[in-house]
């Protein structure tokens, strides 16, 4: 580091996707250090050394670094070019804006909500949807806007449309749907690849579908579990981004099942969440790489 | 308990299954402390206390249990006459005879002999049996008798007479297949039901079938498992006894994830068989009740 | 059971503390079949068969068991007496008063008052009392009244008075301390032996005392915890409920482990409330048994 | 990647120890690429990017490593130079040298001469040294010498010798204390450290010292754990590599807790040695960083 203290405000990310190949990180480091950045973490991962892609998220310190940032860019573009690099700086204190849909149940929204208050969560709640009304008395302490968008079968574009019109007019950047309990057309799918996270009250891929709280009861399992992925056009088959489980025993019905899994659930979301936001998570086909 | 320390001798189980009713606690602890046991551990499940089915263990301590025994049974009938219960009986000293089936992977079998030499598995291993000779080896330091029954397709049936042969000259009480890569026949499983444990390595029902860790590689799950399961007709379709999982990430290949799961599956394995032979599991239909 | 199908209401919970000896379990089985309830849940420990103390916990289904419960206590007594029993008998609706003392961290809080309204904290949540005014606003969507009881050192036996009498005027029967920053007087910890739970951020013993991220991040320890317990004269020393831990490595500063101890701190005292309003916790000496 | 696949035998290392300044990562992955090294992993960590001290650990791959190790050291020195560096390079398949040093209980050695005949632990394991006759049976089939070195109070001196003669012998390169029972001498534990690593039976610093599991259980823990750590002059405190955690309850006795202590410690001390001889274990004064 160079001379006097770092502040939050000095720490940056650089995330690089490319083809795979020799030199990478010595152009990349090199050029951070050219312009006076310093490495804070770096994670990397490649698919295969001999033709594979290639990963990368840096973390780095550098003064003043909001100033620099459009220079910073306008400069990697030439070693972009080189490398065939898709790469994309930010600054680590910018704060994406976020909305949550919901339906009825509120165990995953006020998880986020009470993580975002903590300030665990980098991001700006900027609205929450509805399609039922019931939890606007939840959201309403935290001060962020809660929007009622019914959806019954007959209204569903249009309802769909009113939905992507508050995404827009609130500049929204990623969806979280916290147990919402329609299935998004294929065209918001499309729309939103990699930036609509769902989270799904089973250990993926088994018990995708319905009731899979029923299905695990009748099969018996040990484990219950709630995964969190992103939103594809095949449903619950998305690329996975979180995962966790909790035992369970005979002694379980499928009430117990629910209430166990909105634990799981909760914690399993909110992790996927902030990982997405903190550019943790890099999309390779329908895997995730997580950089820890 | 009345006078006099207890003797591990003196110790004794009671598992119960019947329809439920009222009265039924009361009958069977009235009848041990009738009969001057005493109840040290007891467990208990209703499917539903209205016409469901009950499952009751009792471990209880009476002095000279061994010679009581026989009278015990005998006298117990009326009761379970009146219940309509299938009741058994048996001293905890005793040790049920074991037969592992294994092909060419060492790690289940070795972690079953490690455990059973520390006293942890309260059984008599009797034998193994191989349908490789590689294995040979792992037994031999255990002064257990290893048996090379070798298969192909053409002399499936064969083999099979044989290991039924080797199993009925060894009294064998209980088969683990400890990582065996052979599909038994109908005929067998039949033979064996409720008396054969498998470990699968996958987290059940996810990725069934074969090569698990393919499945998973694919499907980019965050977490992979092994599961221990009764033997039955249907393909790793049996009644779950237990499972477990471990954290994995984009890093692990198909290598990794079967080096992973080697650690889980015998773990997993030597805790079920371990159960079992303690008569903590009771197969209820196509699922399991595992008494802690 | 008998006829019909059985009511929330008609559930009740049986506890007994007990000097060890034979025929225990047949005299409470017996008692409760003549009074026609049907057990449907059973947990018993015995420090030792021989001259040990016996814990039972049943839960039972017995139709109008309201009404039936004076006779019940008044009958029981005669066993009770033959025994030396200390014997409770309460129905399992019934919600048990609770109040939280907490400082300024709400995430205990948030997480209690959540649980509650999920209807998964079978009590009755009658106050918040804060000694600093900051989490007033987090209470206030819950309809719950919170008191602003202010310490200071020379104040300090003032305020525990007026502690005492919120907690009688709300006729409260179990406190809890999420993150509240006080140690109570001793006076105050001996009135409420038993129904005053504390949450600590250690994995105790490790880390007792004052500032336990600093201990455990100068120490290196690869997992950090937290512990449930219930609040007796000595310091963090208390009868342990329930502890749980989450690894943690070299990147974690004291930040980072206070933040991945929130986590850890609100569950484990969530869980340890839960149980022993559920009556799942005995104290025995300075352990507990808690029964799953 | 250049032409071609990559061999096993092409992998390398390098581990650099350094005061933290901006450049390092530059100057080492430029040296990389200059020498035709492909950087496959990479790990680092600052204690403080300003005038902390810098670890960091690269694999990378480069044909017909083990002929150019000499001239890339060589080479390297210049940087080193400039950084004030403490590197290290090494060829990944070359074996380092292991001693075991066992008492009378099996379960830790059993482990890792299980994992090592499974390819798992990347070490030639080159002796076993007990104070204690006993395990010489369970160290026969896997073809490893077993030393008797008796200890006793008169003649420890003596013995230690003894050891410290055999370890020179087969030229050792780490001793693992796979649950030795006896005290190393301060000259002993100074001679190697940093190289010697022992398994403790408890979550340290909980009941460190002798008799863990009575500690444990009189203070009445619901949770039981293993630590794994670098010998130091004082008893049970050198730095922490691993460590893990089991579930216990009021129904296990010192006996219980001795039997999932096994397990605990098997794991945990095998999971240790594997990352030490990975060189992904660094000392940083009392603790450890672990590069996963």
């Amino acid at each position: 580091m160079t001379d006097g203290t770092l502040c939050q405000s000095d720490l940056g990310r650089l995330v690089v996707r490319c083809p795979d190949q020799a030199g990478i990180i010595a152009a990349v480091s090199g050029f951070l250090f050219e312009h006076g950045a310093n490495i804070v973490h770096s994670d990397q991962h490649s698919t295969d050394p001999t033709g594979g892609r290639f990963f990368l998220r840096i973390e780095f310190a550098l003064a003043n670094l909001e100033a620099k940032l459009p220079a910073l860019r306008r400069h990697f573009a030439e070693v972009a070019a080189i490398y065939r690099m898709d790469a994309r700086f930010s600054a680590t204190p910018e704060r994406r804006r976020v909305a949550i849909f919901v339906s009825r149940e509120d165990h995953c929204l006020i998880e986020l909500l009470w993580r975002h208050g903590a300030g665990e969560i980098p991001a700006e709640l900027v609205c929450v949807i509805g399609n039922h009304p019931e939890l606007a008395g939840v959201v309403s302490p935290w001060s962020i806007p809660f929007h009622h968008v019914p959806i019954d079968p007959a209204t569903k574009a249009r309802a769909e449309a009113r939905q992507e019109e508050l995404l827009a007019a609130y500049r929204v950047e990623l969806v979280v749907l916290a147990r919402y309990m329609q299935v998004l057309s294929p065209q918001f799918v499309a729309a939103w690849h990699g930036r609509a996270i769902n989270i799904h009250h089973s250990f993926l891929p088994a018990f995708a579908g319905a009731r899979p709280f029923h299905q695990a009861s009748v099969r018996g399992v040990k484990l219950i579990g709630a995964t969190a992925h992103y939103v594809t056009g095949e449903l619950d088959a998305g690329p996975i981004i979180d995962q966790d489980v909790h035992r369970v025993d005979h002694r379980h019905d499928v009430a117990d099942l629910r209430r166990i899994s909105r634990q799981i659930e909760r914690t399993v979301l909110a992790r996927a969440v902030t990982w997405h936001l903190e550019d943790r998570v890099l999309i390779d086909g329908n895997r995730t790489i997580v950089f820890s």
